[in-house]
């Protein structure tokens, strides 16, 4: 047996058999074509671009439908450069002023463009150059009649080792023949990690050399994707503990099914809402089938993502009263307006490519500054208040300006509404995120004028350690249970409860079993979450008493790491073993 | 008359003949050489190349004599593509292969690079287009013998009008013959606005196409840096107004200096330590001279920028001895560990490049990585404490562990000097820059270990209002007079005092009018400036009662932004007028 330590990339177990992948360098022949053959290359040059371009588009509107944002972007890019004119025209010029067969023209206007990019030493420029032979080896197996993906081999269940995996490789992976993959490179700069996760497969990355060495096809291993670890050949107790491991998965998983249509209830009868996250109108269904009492974030960016203009009021009008409708008339809703900017890039917006997009232009002060834009979402937002339990919620609001200059465009939209004679819900509710550390330090202020707070997590937390959440060299820093974002959580629930408002979080945070006593402790009221969350959260809440907690959490919010908080829970909260 | 408004990208007022420079296109004739002139031809080019070569260096280390970093590490990229081999080799193959002359060989080679990659619709990917077109009519003007600044006509003072001025442009301007300029386009991604600043010459950009039709050559006109406000022929009162401006100016200035050798004292008799933030050897002269009790932040990262591989042990002692030399063996000098990373990349030491590196991984994050490339800056610093009175500061600190981690090896540092038997001060004052959300909100704890707390309030505000300082577009988030700022400001100092410990800044707020008034009230202990705002601060400090400024910073912690913070020290402290 050994053992090899990667990135833990996507979590989950999977035991199998290996599958090596051997990247063999392409072999392009230089071929001279006679003049006469040049129109008919040029034209199955053209034919072999339009099919990549098809194949691409068919991946791409499967992510776009599976709301998979990031993978996306990695073949939206990929269609452009086939639109690339550089990239095109240069290889039919070769085609036919040097009379070369469309293979070699192709390749060798690809690698000339790869390589004066990757050439001049910036690791943006490299990955951008990655991003170009991937869309090569594509349009080059079109030409040569090969199928793309080399992994359609694999007829059963397989675990994936190789040097590392093309993006569009990835998101091609079928997870009922690949169960599992490890990579000799990745980090943050491939996107294999992001999609592995999206996907659902346990995986890990960036093992290093060590991985040529150790495996080869046909082996046994395991794939520990929670913790980075892969066995190979693994012995007897391992391969045991392992089988163990994935049953009480599958166990605990039946058991939260018993908690489907239970009311969110502590041990001491104390009710709060479990609501969840979703990004689509059709993640409202499953989160409505997942025993969501509601939706307490609902993003709405695929609306601008997937569209090549601002989506009309109409057509959000349509998405926002299609959630409505999903659930009862009181269920209630939190819609989000655009937190568009920052990485999510819209091209028809122009908006600045920014040194720091975490700390960027974004969300609502893009919004403020385009008001026609904003006003066209709330007046669809209102419309859709009719038809169901609304509420309305701003994000990245720092200063209460922003929050009143916001507050005042929705209330001009009902104004117009209401003149307009259209059916609204004109007591909506409106709340903000708090996500950015000065709105949390000044709670107290905002608390006297808004309807209710939701603590994004995810966001505050970067912002209070100052590390961002993507980057995998700062995973220590990115700690909710960290006691300054205690304390800051802590005064965010304190001043709304003050003022009789209340308090939701739609940050990871909201479903993490070391941080749900803490937060029923601190007196959160809502808890949002990935729609898979919900059953285990409600079954670990029905073990938990609210008033013991309150103790806990007092002694918590005194510690003096996330470490140290983490361990308190470990040890005096022993429902959540 | 007629005003334009523009981006205030450099502050101060100038009055002068209008230049306006027109940007004509480049004609380069193609020649076909004959066979034997061709190696005479590639040495013609392999001069030119070498003589723009020294040309940008000669700019770049008086760029970095004078420590201006980020002018430095625009030549620095320039210099870096001079000798790229794609550029460089493609173009004398162009030469040899096709007999072409040098000017159409480099030009036709570097316009093809840099149109690949503008092609490739990506600002990034534009904007070291940029870089290439800039060194390439560099090396142009020296095979054809021009000289590279068109600026140097001016004979006498003007103010600049262009479309825009290229990095290498700015960085060369007199500020003797252009007091000042304006152009068209401009914003961040141009580094003119943040190289004006560094030369001290008012600036204006992103005035937009009304600057084509407005001005012409030998016009009267009024920059006003401060406003972003251009005067095209003013008229009489409003020369008068800017005319005695300047001279308000100029007169303030000569009553500084009467604070030169005068005590840092507030009117009711309270002392407080003004001493200066530095990035040189030669810096901590000029510090000296212009009035500083100290130096209260030390950047020690010109040791790193400068080098072309980690600066050793010797190198550095050298350097922070000069500077505890350069006072009294009394005067407190604070000397921060480096703060490389983020946007401060070292291509020696292999960083990856980041989404967010304002977010990244940086500073003291870095250095407990790599502990011996650590130990090494902590045992020059300590034997340089034989000399002086100088203070270690950690930068970036997050956690407890993270100073505890820190002080270890300082103490490991401590311990083998101590058994090689090398002088040091054992008792050298180790602290922490406060500039994380997190560290202030845990203030209490760190209080309780290190014997000083420095507040870098440039990071601090931007991490607590999420927003990148350095972006335009986010110039409103950016103000330390909001009060969740000076709520955390508070916290800090409170915690330190409590125990015992005293506090520092060393952002930008410390020297700031409307700020100073409420730090004296808070109770700050040191004011850390640049060199040139010590004397300023000392006059306002003169005329406040510490004992009034409680009263005035209770308040103004109980305002809800910063707006009415400032316009509440406008109304109550009439000192700052």
């Amino acid at each position: 047996m050994m053992m090899l330590q990667g990135i833990a990339a996507s979590p989950g177990y999977a035991i199998g058999r290996a599958k090596v992948l051997s990247t063999k360098a392409l072999e392009i022949d230089k071929i001279k074509l006679d003049s006469h053959l040049l129109d008919e290359e040029v034209a199955r040059f053209e034919a072999a671009v339009a099919a990549a371009r098809i194949e691409l588009e068919a991946v791409l509107s499967k992510l776009v439908a599976q709301n998979k944002e990031h993978e996306a972007e990695i073949f939206e890019a990929h269609v452009m450069l086939l639109e690339d004119e550089e990239l095109i025209d240069r290889s039919k010029e070769l085609i036919k002023e040097e009379q070369l067969n469309a293979e070699y023209a192709f390749y060798s206007t690809s690698e000339d463009i790869a390589g004066l990019i990757s050439g001049l030493d910036d690791p943006y420029l490299r990955e951008r150059a990655a991003d170009i032979r991937d869309v090569s080896l594509r349009v080059l197996n079109k030409l040569r009649g090969v199928a793309s993906a080399s992994l359609d081999d694999a007829s059963q269940p397989i675990v994936l080792f190789a040097d590392d995996l093309a993006p569009s490789d990835t998101a091609q992976l079928d997870p009922g023949k690949v169960i599992g993959f490890a990579t000799k490179a990745g980090g943050r700069t491939s996107h294999s990690a992001i999609i592995a996760r999206s996907i659902g497969i346990p995986a890990i990355v960036g093992i290093g050399a060590a991985l040529d060495i150790s495996v080869k096809d046909g082996q046994t291993v395991i794939i520990d994707g929670s913790e980075g670890h892969v066995y190979i050949d693994p012995d007897e107790a391992t391969l045991a503990r392992y089988r163990q491991m994935q049953q009480e998965q599958l166990k605990r998983q039946e058991q939260y099914q018993t908690y489907l249509n239970q009311p969110s209830m502590s041990a001491d009868g104390v009710q709060v809402e479990l609501v969840a996250n979703i990004g689509s109108v059709k993640d409202a269904e499953q989160a409505a089938a997942s025993g969501a009492e509601g939706i307490g974030l609902f993003r709405t960016e695929f609306l601008y993502m997937d569209a090549e203009e601002l989506p009309s009021e109409e057509m959000q009008f349509d998405a926002y009263r299609k959630v409505a409708e999903a659930f009862g008339p009181e269920t209630p809703i939190v819609i989000r307006t655009s937190d568009i900017g920052g990485d999510k890039e819209l091209a028809y917006l122009n908006l600045p490519k920014e040194d720091n997009p975490f700390l960027g232009y974004r969300a609502i002060r893009i919004c403020l500054d385009r008001a026609d834009m904003f006003k066209t979402q709330l007046r669809a937002i209102l419309r859709a208040s009719a038809f169901g339990n609304l509420k309305v919620m701003f994000p990245m609001v720092a200063t209460l300006g922003e929050w009143r200059q916001a507050k005042s465009i929705l209330d001009e939209a009902k104004q117009e509404l209401t003149e307009a004679g259209i059916a609204l819900n004109r007591n909506i509710e409106a709340g903000i995120m708090i996500e950015i550390p000065a709105a949390a330090i000044l709670a107290d202020k905002f608390a006297k004028e808004v309807d209710f707070f939701s603590i994004g997590t995810n966001d505050l937390v970067q912002y209070t350690m100052a590390a961002d959440r993507m980057n995998p060299k700062l995973g220590y820093l990115n700690d909710p249970l960290h006691p300054a974002v205690l304390q800051l959580i802590d005064r965010v629930i304190a001043a709304a409860h003050a003022n009789g408002k209340w308090v939701g979080m739609c940050g990871e945070m909201a479903g993490q079993k070391h941080a749900l006593p803490i937060l029923l402790g601190l007196g959160l009221d809502e808890f949002s979450m990935s729609a898979s969350a919900v059953l285990p959260a409600r079954a670990l809440l029905a073990k938990l008493s609210k008033q013991n907690m309150k103790a806990i959490a007092q002694a918590a919010l005194e510690l003096g790491s996330a470490e140290e908080v983490r361990a308190y829970i470990e040890e005096h909260v022993s429902e959540i073993h």
